[in-house]
């Protein structure tokens, strides 16, 4: 954790403004909602600031999104930092060519993919999503970027549960985020 | 069709990026393709500046955006006119108590659903997404909006594909479109 994040003002009021729900999507679960912080101009805007100011002026050319959470956080960074805009779709919902890549969720599969030509090899990439719990989706994104020569610069996510150690999966890539939450 | 509409030089920028997939997702379907935008952060930013400059200043504090490609373009529009971003999602997606609006389809009925006090009566609201076809999911939107007493002074999409005369479905709402495809 760095010190900057510990300081930053703006970090106490976007966490207030994360709702927990009990049990969803099953049982057991609480599940961090980012939609009522999207309800808050101001905390939404400083979440979007926060990453912006981390990543403007990097030389970052692909900013990579995934569905459909990271469609949200991802655009207003990628506008803001003059790179281009990649969604990492569910199967099918791509209407050109894909490579794909699946990943092992905690009962079956899943897979994500990326159009052929979105992203040149060469370019540097941040993955952006929501949140980062077991890692796995951040790590088949990570996969794609990487497949076609791309260089994964950074993992944001704005929350990250650390007791699940999704930290741990992603093969020393860096991960930033904004808010930890410690009961899962 | 506005004359301004017709004037602005961004607007070609914005046409020659979209792509045109034939047969996606079925056969017969030509598919509007908006990844190839978001790829051109000039050509993107430009979509988003002239919506920003559309309703900047018109009091709206709710921008509504259709799951998936509406969370691309809601939120920023969101951000730079100050309104809190409303995720308007498919079933079972969102985690906190919902209501939920059915519409019909071609084949089959759909539904999307809104987080219950994420808008509040006499909010005055805009509904984002990519395309409009044949309305439907639109108007599924703005029942959801009107019935927790929101106004919604528009629909605004990137693309409108006339012939399949969506707007027209639209109970006189009005309809903001950035282009035009006459061939579907």
């Amino acid at each position: 954790m760095s010190a900057y994040r510990d300081e930053d003002p703006r970090l106490h009021g976007i966490k207030t403004k994360i709702r927990v729900v009990p049990h969803f999507p099953k049982s057991g679960i609480m599940f961090q909602d980012i939609t009522t912080l999207l309800l808050d101009p101001k905390a939404f805007k400083d979440t979007i600031d926060l990453f912006v100011e981390r990543y403007k002026g990097k030389n970052i050319s692909v900013v990579a999104g995934i569905e459909a959470r990271g469609f949200i956080f991802g655009p207003p960074i990628a506008l803001a930092i003059g790179a281009k805009f990649v969604p990492l779709r569910k199967p099918k919902k791509l209407p050109g060519k894909v490579i794909s890549q699946e990943y092992i969720l905690e009962y079956g599969r899943d897979c994500l993919e990326m159009h052929v030509g979105a992203v040149e090899a060469g370019e540097r990439a941040i993955v952006v999503d929501d949140l980062i719990a077991t890692g796995g989706t951040l790590c088949a994104a990570m996969d794609l970027l990487e497949r076609v020569g791309a260089e994964v610069v950074e993992c944001a996510c704005v929350i990250e549960l650390p007791e699940l150690k999704g930290r741990e999966r992603l093969n020393g890539k860096p991960l930033y985020v904004l808010v930890e939450y410690l009961e899962v």
